[in-house]
């Protein structure tokens, strides 16, 4: 893992949409990038925080009691335990930061939702 | 914290060379981002990681053995315990990721040290 990488070129190589690729790991925690269009599904991390960064495109991060709108080159933290539905009307790229123990969607299960063995490279 | 943020322009807007702000929190990590210009310092932090993520300008992450150049939209996670030097000839903007506990310039302390206050908003 320990080499310089380009997250926005791995980010667009994917081939298969919602499914993140974990690309380094600092500490406890994993960074990864994915390829988002559409609407993923509601759901919260009871004890971890998520942290998206916008690489290309642009996100709808829905919650309960507002939406957070981001465009190319934001980050937003969604904190622990908020309820939450990533949104993208067209192709977004986005880079992650998460605890190694975050789960895709949390206790949430859909035809979306991938194992931590499924984000490896 | 919990508002979305401009990594880019946030660092942009900093007055001061090599002395990051704070700009989120994931868990028990900062997201960090400063503007470095020259060179910082020999140091290693013995049991963290550290990543840095280029938002502009060109950085040379010096190590023992080897030397990593990195461009903009690159990211390198130098391991805990790998002593470093990060070089900019010119302007460079970063992004970082680091535990909370990780000072700035390990067990090493120049005038270019900040403490974790000093990197606060």
């Amino acid at each position: 893992m320990n080499e310089k990488k380009s997250p926005l070129d791995i980010a667009a190589s994917l081939s298969e949409l919602w499914s993140p690729r974990i690309i380094g790991e600092v500490d406890d925690h994993y960074v990864k990038v994915a390829k988002l269009k559409g609407t993923l599904a509601w759901h919260d991390h009871a004890g971890e925080d998520e942290m998206f960064y916008i690489l290309s495109g642009c996100l709808e991060m829905q919650m309960a009691d507002r939406t957070v709108h981001l465009g190319p080159g934001e980050m937003f933290v969604v904190p622990r335990g908020v309820q939450h539905n990533p949104v993208a009307e067209e192709e977004c790229l986005v880079m992650l930061f998460e605890r190694k123990t975050t789960r895709h969607t949390g206790d949430v299960a859909t035809d979306k939702t991938r194992s931590i063995d499924q984000q490896l490279p």
